[in-house]
């Protein structure tokens, strides 16, 4: 399922920021060559920074409505512990895998394509539950923080 | 560990060919902000192809005997399955996952990062044993084969 | 001559915005195999919205003061044209070319590399004066506008 | 006018080789928003070692029955000096550059883009003769050599 998230964002050479216009998901997907099933959901386009409580529970509703019970959730890095720790109290019997970059995908030298990777294998190895595939790490919702000054996902312990 | 493969080959532009000058593996972690502990180690850089019994058994033995239990083979897609068979048979006691590319790193529009990604949350993921994570799937040593026609990897049932 | 603008703008991660680090000049004619003798002069990094009276006397000064009679000057789009009409007025007996991108060098589909070859044989081919190189166009500093809507550089009449 | 050379090739990944599907020359003048008044006319794409006696006469046809005066030649660089001194005996009244890459425009850190820059400036400004430009350079058909070493375009006095 598609949020938004630096992952999907783009260069706006008129107005020289970051911007969105559509999500570049299909085509990440096709470049690699992905050959496991999936379906892509676009649920919204959105910094995460600009979420709210109505946006995660649509995003909640969407996971657990879906006849799926394997689903990655791409999403802004700024608030994507919030979220991933909205998901893990609900979320019910499902592995879910939240992901984003912290360049965008159209950019040069992204980590967008290993952290879907990574969120990728995940999903499909790991017992339910809600986690974030960031940094090569895979995450547990409660036990996961970004550090502010290094950008990077980790242990909280 | 690597062994070279088209991941790590670049564009000669003298001889017009490519060819292997050094790895790229650390550039790539390095790019994608890669957090997780890990070692480097080059075998060989060879195209698969020409990979002998010989080589098999230095890979194999480099698994065997570092003091990892999760290890990661960079390869040339041609003898992937071979290799994979080969370990497969000998490796104890450890996840070790071959991994490669259909388009070099160095190119544009690779599948170099999401594969890595791909491998890097199955080693950690997965009990022991010999896998191929290739176009998203993860598959075992003894039910995978590279499709001719199409290129890819997937269960041989 | 260096003064900043998008060609050499990259993405911060952390702030999520464009900024400046340091000039990708260098990396750019080494990338392209540049053989024609030049020196690199990093004057300022700025976003063109940024500059002001005496930045663009300091930008004469340079000129005129340099032993060479064929000038590159790197600078934003947005007021390029300001740039080079105090240039046109004031240059003596050299030529001088303006250029720069809509996207920066560093993120993909750039339009850096093109107008930076098209600046390179413009100033070895034209008479003295000032000229703007941009969209595959070379302009007259006195014949010269951005069109707001379209983000090109064009002809006034 | 396209010819083919290393400006157009692409990675097949079924074959691990060099080959030609389609020019990209459409594509990067897209991308670079290009608003110069040209015609795209792909004549063949070939590798310029296998190019014939018969393919430069058709290239010299097309370059004078065509009614522009400011003809660009894409062309490998491996016989480009070759097909250049065959134009410059042979064209007439019309300004013609050639260009090429070392490095297909496809793949990461090319100079096709730079190259393609260079031509088009030359073209505008130069008189009537045959050009090659080339590594920031632009060199008369009867005074350039591709340095064998280097792989660079030189004045050969």
């Amino acid at each position: 399922m598609i949020t938004g998230g630096t992952i999907d964002k783009e260069y706006d050479p008129f107005r020289g920021e970051l911007t969105f216009s559509k999500s570049h998901l299909s085509n990440m997907l096709n470049q690699v060559r992905c050959k496991v099933r999936f379906i892509l959901e676009e649920i919204m386009l959105k910094d995460s920074l600009e979420m709210r409580g109505e946006d995660r529970e649509e995003i909640l509703k969407k996971c657990m409505n879906c006849s799926e019970n394997n689903v990655i959730v791409t999403h802004g890095t700024d608030t994507m512990v919030e979220t991933a720790g909205f998901l893990g109290k609900n979320v019910k019997g499902k592995t879910v895998v939240l992901v984003g970059a912290m360049i965008p995908y159209a950019f040069g030298a992204s980590d967008a394509l290993f952290n879907l990777g990574c969120a990728f294998s995940a999903v499909q190895t790991l017992p339910p539950g809600v986690y974030i595939t960031m940094n090569g790490n895979i995450l547990l919702w409660d036990n996961v923080r970004k550090n502010k000054e290094s950008g990077e996902f980790e242990e909280i312990v």
